[in-house]
């Protein structure tokens, strides 16, 4: 009984522990972090890192089981109070110091720097709510010179993608007509987009990246607009009928040694779901596609004026007559399927002439190369 | 572009339009309203219906399919302009009349009375956000001498059960003791219960029926407070850390013919999965038992003073040794086990006599009458 209700003294609220348990319960997400660490144990021996936003504090425990000296793990809400009782639970608390404050408060003994910051601080589609602000201001305050983020880097990308749930069943739902109210549901996806798992095969295009941030060199500033404008050709017959936007994020790897390669977290409609799902931003309409159909899009991602921590994602739907195409480019426009067999016999000849220079060993490489 | 445009005249906030889809959604829910009504479509010929709280106007709709001559659809939300909308677009403006009120404050042309009353009422563990009062408030005021309640009864059951969920694995998650953590999720639950789908293996003991409440009679102050007493034997060894609430909703049936039974529909952790889940009450402690113990607990489920909506539900672990068990009980107590074997040894000697009585035929009907 007397430890239940010491544990009051740091109750959290209802809602971020919910929030908490769903992100715990996320096991690609949790995995990858561990797996990140862990295959870097000979790295992280002996170093001095810092946790931004340390929730629960399992990523810091990570750290501590991989041999770091140090541990800051920051946490500025009342989830800190806990986070100091899983540090003692696990044995580490002489190991890790739960500080709970805004990272962008916090001083360090003797201005310390630290060898590795570490976060999670992914939102939907990456930066909605996200707190990547907080951890580049404590990677310009905190970080080494040569230091290391966890993760390193981090890309979004979006692909054309129909829609099935907000379409396809609202004709004819137990046998009556429901279109009205999907009308509104769609609607009402214009003020706030969908998180849903999309389907691989409800992917209408190959993905392509909207933007690569480099965790170690970008400045908050970089992350203020994010634009694209694309065209892709449709891969099947269907129905386009929104833009599916995901993130994948890459750790460092092979710090030590050759064996592990970088530790990546896809959040993919082709990788196992993750708690973040996919974000589908809605089209006012569905367009029936051929298969090789151009798709011409133009997607611009920006920051909220009055709220920093959210976005406005915006389509727009551009004339594939009017935009560059991608070179080679998978539509079936004349234009680029002329380009596309150019661009496959030049790669066949410069095949030839390596074949010639370097015997019959044509690997993977080379293709790549080319 | 002029329909969508259209739409928005009967724009209802997100959340709604998400509240209704996940109902639409739930086949197991939407599906016994459609089996209640159009396997009684004889009934509804040429009937008047109300239809409270209608929503999107699906089970009103389903009434004029199966033949009613007039459906009042009333919806006291902005739905209601969905609703009309729905309606026109399934051809039944004519029969189906959508009401934008208060049920309470509706007034029919000649005070008319109808011949029955449909209701998609229920929420969490039955009672919680529901809109029973106002079912009960339609049918004082609105139902015929006669007329059919859809549901006509509705029944809370519970049990006790482990929650595997809240306990077995935060001991150890990703090689991390996460007890703290799981213990302050526990502690959350005694402020608002656990909605999850419960697994029939996590059901210690047989189900008892907290009420049952009869629409077609009951009054709003029989809703103010329903309490138990009881006493089972757990049916195997495990972890008592919950009690399982959930319902059943029965409808009229055989209303015209013999055919069809009633339907029934069925929120418990042996049945299809629905939205409502079932509501789980944590304990504050986890209690092992073996199989055969007897598990004594105290529920009382009132009515909060302040919001009428909802209640407070409170578990009082009990004495085995202080209070009345069931006759028979299933507990291993000596007194209980005495008196099964008693009732056991009178049923035979009853199934004895009726067997020289009647002859060797001895039916099921005949075991469940003794």
């Amino acid at each position: 009984m007397e430890v239940e209700k010491e544990s009051n003294e740091y109750f959290s609220s209802y809602e971020d522990l919910e929030v908490h348990r769903l992100m715990l319960e996320d096991e690609p997400r949790t995995l990858a972090y561990q797996n990140a660490i862990l295959s870097n144990e000979a790295y992280f021996k002996d170093k001095v890192v810092m946790d931004v936003g340390c929730g629960t504090g399992i990523l810091s425990i990570f750290c501590a089981q991989a041999g770091a000296k140090k541990v800051y793990a920051v946490e500025a809400s009342d989830l800190a109070n806990l986070a100091k009782e899983v540090v003692k639970e696990n044995g580490f608390d002489e190991i890790i110091e739960v500080i709970h404050s805004r990272v962008e408060d916090v001083i360090l003994p003797d201005n310390m720097k630290v060898d590795a910051i570490i976060s999670e601080w992914m939102g939907f589609y990456l930066l909605h709510e996200g707190m990547l602000d907080s951890v580049i201001a404590a990677r310009d305050k905190f970080l080494k010179d040569g230091g290391e983020m966890f993760p390193e880097s981090a890309t979004i990308y979006i692909a054309p993608c129909s829609i099935p749930s907000l379409y396809d069943k609202w004709d004819n739902l137990y046998g009556v007509s429901m279109s009205t109210f999907a009308k509104c549901l769609r609607q009402n996806k214009s003020n706030k987009p969908e998180i849903l798992n999309v389907k691989p095969a409800d992917l209408l295009g190959p993905q392509v990246a909207l933007c690569w941030i480099n965790l170690k060199e970008n400045k908050m500033s970089d992350l203020d607009k994010y634009s694209i404008q694309h065209v892709v050709g449709a891969r099947k017959s269907g129905f386009y009928q929104g833009l599916c936007v995901w993130f994948e994020c890459k750790f460092p790897g092979q710090l030590n040694n050759g064996e592990n390669g970088a530790v990546v977290l896809d959040t993919s409609p082709e990788s196992p779901a993750t708690h973040w799902k996919q974000t589908v931003i809605v089209l006012p309409h569905s367009y029936e596609v051929e298969e090789g159909d151009p798709i011409a899009f133009q997607l611009d991602m920006t920051r909220d004026a009055v709220n920093r921590r959210r976005y406005n994602l915006q389509v727009t739907i551009l004339d594939p007559e009017t935009v560059d195409h991608p070179l080679p480019c998978t539509c079936h426009m004349t234009r680029c399927i002329l380009i596309k067999i150019f661009m496959e016999q030049q790669a066949e000849k410069e095949l030839e002439t390596h074949a010639k220079y370097e015997g019959n060993v044509i690997e993977d490489e080379d293709i790549d190369e080319v």
